[in-house]
């Protein structure tokens, strides 16, 4: 995908449709979430927490397993919560942690994701679509690491604002553990025993 | 930098340098910007800006020059407002086109790269400084496509939002040209052309 295509691809249909896409997902920045900022001075939209990701996946590289390719980590952290433009934020504690994941909320994924990107040219389409499918998965190792870092920065957040979420929702330890610390061992282990480790001081 | 290293670096202090740096890295979020959001609603912060032109070089790749590494631009584009955390962002088109890119800025940013990126272990440090220091100098293609992409997000923005920092700043067709055209035509030529085309409307 680096470099010039053929020139005749850089038509105004293409461009129509490149940018179509780029002014739709601006509204991922008026999706709020249920995380605040590290100073806890308002809730954070998912814009700009896909981007604290993939800042998390460049800094955080030497955490991911071997063969982990941090390029295509940080391109699915960048449009994984583009279905939010649609479906907004399922909270990971919302609900008694039955919300997120729900066979409705997938649902209504997938047809976000029909939408959104259906509003790029073909390729593009194809391509990015793929590869937020892969991260949905969670199957391969880049996604697998991916889930990892989205499942840690709102502990770090809830860290450095005094509780978060985890008071809003009454979070337990053993919930932390099931809905959070699991994901985030499994594709980046040292990360996890050192945000639990610092957790620790909240689930007395 | 993809992949893992030595498990003995997975230390407590190398974890804490990293978290240091992404923790401060959050309050980009609370940098304001002359821009607003395509819908009009707000001013956009630097936080979402950047995931915004990350995923403008991810959609736009087939715009950039043979030879430019996108993955590299990525990167640069995610770290390339941090220093907005000390210095605040400079609109292009205050002051007359005269605060952006003054002795006094260049000086400032100086200074709060500095300080930001010494929060990261040393190698890290040294990486993303260097990777900064390029986009500033905008020699390089990568460099060059990451500033035209830089440029030609707000422009999109004030499209959408019927005139925006334009208006704001009584901006004319020369000083468009000047301050911002002539950055992107350098990396992204036939993407100028197709903005300024749609400009036109707003510049009688």
């Amino acid at each position: 995908m680096d470099g010039a295509r053929n020139p005749s691809d850089r038509s105004d249909a293409r461009l129509e449709a490149q940018f179509a896409f780029l002014n739709e997902a601006d509204r991922l920045k008026s999706v709020l979430r249920a995380t605040t900022l590290v100073d806890g001075s308002r809730v954070e939209n998912s814009g700009e927490h896909s981007w604290h990701l993939a800042l998390y996946a460049l800094v955080l590289a030497d955490q991911a397993a071997p063969g982990v390719n941090i390029n295509r980590v940080i391109r699915m952290l960048l449009i994984h919560d583009l279905v939010e433009i649609d479906v907004g934020d399922v909270p990971i504690h919302a609900a008694n942690g039955l919300a997120h994941g729900s066979a409705e909320t997938i649902a209504a994924e997938q047809r976000a994701a029909d939408r959104i990107f259906e509003l790029l040219p073909s390729d593009l389409r194809d391509e990015l679509r793929a590869l937020w499918e892969e991260f949905e998965a969670a199957q391969t190792p880049d996604a697998v690491f991916a889930k990892s870092l989205d499942r840690v920065q709102p502990v770090m957040a809830n860290l450095m604002s005094g509780g978060g979420t985890w008071t809003t929702y009454n979070v337990t330890a053993e919930q932390l553990e099931h809905r959070v610390g699991v994901k985030i061992a499994r594709g980046a282990p040292a990360l996890w025993d050192w945000v639990k480790a610092r957790a620790a001081t909240f689930f007395p």
